[in-house]
């Protein structure tokens, strides 16, 4: 099959063996596939991604020296089954899921790994068990975003909201926006997020975010103050992950916040912990989703109640990837391109 | 009256003016007074942690220029009726107190503020509604570690504890011991402790410890594989506060961990937070405690609930102060060494 290969640090397209899918598992055809931070990072970073994760019990099997068929935001259909499956689901039949494979041997992530190709290319396979039907009315380009929709959905989750805390979401990329939509569909609010970037607070808007702040302009953390005692706590999504964020939200934030840290941050970082001691400060790192998450996610997005259309900035066929990889190190355009392999 | 003064990063003894009690404050005589590990930053880093508390709205009002009178561990008896005293006490009897004087303008704290001398000179104000009274059986010694330990209890109700949580106290000082206490209290255990000092770890096992741990002997994290999934989560108190530390329990401790961050690191600290990432880590500062927990810490110590005697390591007069502060920047045989400014 045709490919989008992440090799030595680069993406070439190129021709590798269709995966087979094992007991319990499908092969499925990629309609479309989104491309994540994790992605660009992953093409920068791939040892220390691999490091990390392995020290961590993480899924991210990353070998920097093997072909890897990135790419985990999928929507894709029924084209074969494998030995042992209940074929539940016909052939053709529109699916996501999550991007791993439930094997006995244990969970085996897919998209960043040299055995398990991801949705880069054309085919893939998947765990029977894990796959949610898409319905006609919902867009292959919708559903397959239902994972990044999921990390967001688990990101707000893991931050303990009660009705009256006050969020502010700090970073728009995908990850920001689709925090802005869970928490729209949550009812907590009002809903404060701040970018450097114009678009992306436009985007924001179109999110469900009730203001929009310029940091340059306006401290976004005037906000807590503004509100006043009889709010509950500031509750501070961090979704830039470069090093220094956390020290400056530490440093602004209110007594008692409570920061949620989704930002990949690859190096080393540094802070000033007395702030946060003074405060009182809860950090709660977010990665990820549960299965039972990322079903809940996409019967929300069924129902019309997660907004998700205007995170789709682009689209393209397998040769573009290269390039929209490159667009979207820069914040200035895109939220999402989605990737189309069956594209010329 | 006579007084441990710190006056430019040293202490001296000398007379100073004997505070006079405001509206609703009464005038009491230091009985005992434990000297804090945070007396011994503030001898070294005054400003830096002055800064910090200002910054964070705290109450560490310290100008490096004034002499200032510490001491905020104390057990005292009633000696004089400010203004609009109720009276409730007579002369003479034994009380504790948190170390802040509640005015209308504010809050105040005792022994870090060149108004308001605490503990380490002969009289001290208080604000009457917070006294509490020492009954006969309780030494002024324990009655006056009243504060070390509601900062334990503090830090374990932070922890949100749940009955299979595993515990696990890195660094024995008295923050650790008077955690280790408070977890005995709850009857959450096993208790395991980590010090590299013999004697702090000898002092664990009294204050009510299951295990003690030489970190240097063997991994303090190798409980919690042994432990197995049936059990909670790993809960991780943070009392050595020094840079690194939180690195590295981040790269060692299991997924879900959450740690109690109770030391007070000075210095700008570093960490690679893709450790945090991958396994979800929860980070909780815990400083101080609230009027509440403060009585009820008492409370349980009059009843005979939390152990506070094996703290106790030593007593001195004011004029060994400043010996008793060299002696206890390291961990040899010190936990608590109680002032008591009425000797010769």
């Amino acid at each position: 099959m045709r490919a989008v290969v992440m090799r030595k640090n680069k993406l070439v397209v190129d021709t590798v063996p269709v995966p087979k899918p094992g007991p319990g598992e499908v092969l499925v055809k990629t309609i479309a596939c989104g491309i994540c931070g994790t992605d660009l990072h992953a093409l920068r970073f791939a040892e220390s991604l691999a490091g990390g994760s392995r020290s961590a019990g993480g899924i991210f099997a990353i070998d920097p020296n093997r072909d890897i068929v990135m790419g985990h935001e999928f929507c894709a259909e029924m084209v074969d089954y494998g030995p042992g499956t209940r074929k539940r689901l016909k052939m053709g039949t529109r699916v996501c899921s999550t991007p791993s494979l439930s094997r006995a041997s244990g969970d085996e992530g897919i998209g960043y790994s040299a055995e398990n190709p991801g949705g880069f290319g054309e085919y893939m396979r998947l765990t029977e068990s894990n796959l949610l039907e898409v319905p006609e009315e919902i867009s292959s380009e919708v559903a397959a975003l239902t994972e990044p929709m999921a990390v967001g959905y688990h990101a707000v989750s893991k931050a303990r909201l009660e009705k009256r805390d006050l969020p502010l979401v700090i970073g728009c990329g995908p990850v920001g926006l689709s925090i802005i939509a869970t928490l729209k569909l949550k009812g907590t609010g009002p809903i404060v997020a701040a970018d450097l970037s114009p678009r992306r607070r436009e985007l924001a808007l179109q999110m469900g975010a009730d203001v929009v702040i310029d940091p340059r302009e306006k401290s976004p953390y005037e906000i807590f103050q503004a509100a006043g005692s009889t709010r509950g706590a500031a509750v501070i999504f961090e979704c830039v992950g470069v090093p220094g964020m956390i020290d400056e939200i530490m440093f602004s934030a209110p007594r008692d916040t409570r920061i949620v840290v989704t930002g990949l941050c690859m190096e080393r970082d540094n802070m000033y912990l007395l702030s946060g001691l003074h405060k009182e400060i809860n950090l709660q790192f977010a990665l990820g989703y549960s299965g039972y998450e990322f079903a809940d996610t996409f019967r929300n997005i069924r129902k019309g109640k997660l907004r998700v259309q205007p995170l789709i900035t682009g689209k393209t066929g397998m040769e573009g990837v290269a390039k929209a990889f490159e667009e979207l190190g820069s914040p200035g355009h895109h939220a999402k391109i989605l990737v189309e392999p069956w594209r010329a």
